[in-house]
């Protein structure tokens, strides 16, 4: 019987989207769940200090015994994954690939729209990654929007409200102009106003929603290699943060509503400690 | 002649706005400022984090040959003034209480209001401050709102954007409501979007600018500890940051404009291992 644990991390809450479609596909796994608050956001920090961070979080899962890294972190993901992948034994999976694979699918007019932070729209990983799947098929664009006010918006708890909807459409009306027919929800914590950005972009673009694919690919990869929990028993979650557990609490309902976790603090200073 | 430097710091850019005020006062001094933008924001994050934060931060200003340290950061102020006042031999100056001063100075109906971040709300550090100036006065009544979209908007540089607007009069209206004649801005980026504010509150509000009452209280310290520059040449201004120096720079121009300033980058590494 395989016991280890699926590992998770991110800058902070936004990953919790991913843990919770992860534990839909997958109620009997294990997961650790790292959330770096001390360091939120990683978005609009540089590449060198999310690549330093990130092997910092990863370093951190590996001592919780954990079997596969998923990084629920568009910024991270962008930055760090193949520099990760080159250093770590345990197989990563980030949350660019699984999107953009599923956009190409999805797109019929081969318009594509990226929305996420000011690092991942930077980074050009989605327009790398769509370039990359469809090969020489030149006729794909790949059109990219910072949403800064997106993460904020949603940790203040403004889903559904009036200004989060005037600040999509300020965002989404250059892609619109565009005639995308798929937009990539770039961020974890798009998901929670994803109904905002549907009613503004319209019902003919469809969203691809990074958490829902990244489940899914994490079930494959687990197949593949062939280590997945045959335990009977419903997977414990948890979470670890390096700072202000009570409110990763708080926050952990709104993404999750009542499914229960255990949050431990931890500090910072150990975090910087981790290498690989 | 006296040429030790005044250091400043803050969680990021926000600090520039005391920055500007001093210099336009104290043109002749030299300036040290520290950024710690490989941790910003420091509103939302625990009061225990923010401490341990600001006493590296100190710290850090301290070996760069400083004779008072002005806090620059309101959530740094509220949490950890008193305990680096007991721990330094430089003088210290936040921005709570000068705030308080002037707020009680200028209300005639002893109804002020305060907007700052999370952290600054929650630490009622204002209202503490306004409540000992008054003493016996028991009538003083103090309204705090946080709020914490104000951070994001204005360092997207969405400063006279309708959204801007709305998101004020969302935060805004029940201070209005409580009849307030004095309003304190309690965060170093707010002073960038005075003109929405006061629209949005009403002209017969007073806002009270930190920045500016900090600048002349500064010159009353350095006065009172006789450790005012007597050179003749324009004071010299040199910044620091713990992460992306080339955002910095776009962000000074926003808050200074054409101030010259020299930006310098230095490890995170380096300012966890300071110790007071």
């Amino acid at each position: 019987m395989i016991s280890k644990n699926i590992g998770i991390f991110d800058s902070g809450v936004g990953g919790l989207t991913v843990l919770r479609e992860i534990t839909k596909l997958l109620p009997n796994e294990d997961i650790v769940y790292f959330g770096d608050t001390a360091r939120v956001p990683y978005g609009s920090k540089s590449r060198e200090r999310i690549l330093e961070y990130s092997f910092q979080d990863a370093a951190f899962l590996l001592s919780h015994n954990v079997k596969i890294i998923v990084i629920a972190c568009n910024s991270a993901s962008s930055t760090a994954l193949q520099k990760l992948q080159d250093n770590l034994s345990v197989p990563l999976l980030g949350v660019i690939e699984p999107g953009a694979l599923e956009a190409v699918r999805f797109s019929k007019n081969k318009k594509v729209g990226v929305i996420g932070t000011k690092a991942t729209v930077e980074s050009h990983s989605y327009t790398n990654a769509v370039h990359s799947l469809v090969g020489n098929d030149t006729s794909y664009e790949v059109f990219e929007k910072a949403c800064p006010l997106f993460v904020p918006l949603t940790e203040d708890g403004w889903i559904d409200h009036t200004i989060t909807h005037l600040v999509a459409e300020e965002y989404l009306s250059p892609l619109k102009e565009k005639g995308i027919d798929t937009l990539i929800l770039g961020c974890t914590h798009y998901p929670l106003i994803k109904k905002t950005i549907q009613r503004v972009i319209g019902d003919e673009v469809s969203l691809v929603d990074s958490s829902v694919v990244v489940a899914r690919e994490l079930v494959r990869l687990l197949k593949f290699h062939d280590i997945l929990n045959d335990q009977r028993r419903k997977g414990r979650i948890e979470c670890f943060v390096s700072d202000d557990p009570d409110n990763f609490f708080t926050m952990a309902k709104l993404f999750l509503g009542d499914t229960k976790i255990d949050i431990n603090e931890v500090s910072l200073d150990l975090i910087i400690s981790q290498t690989v």
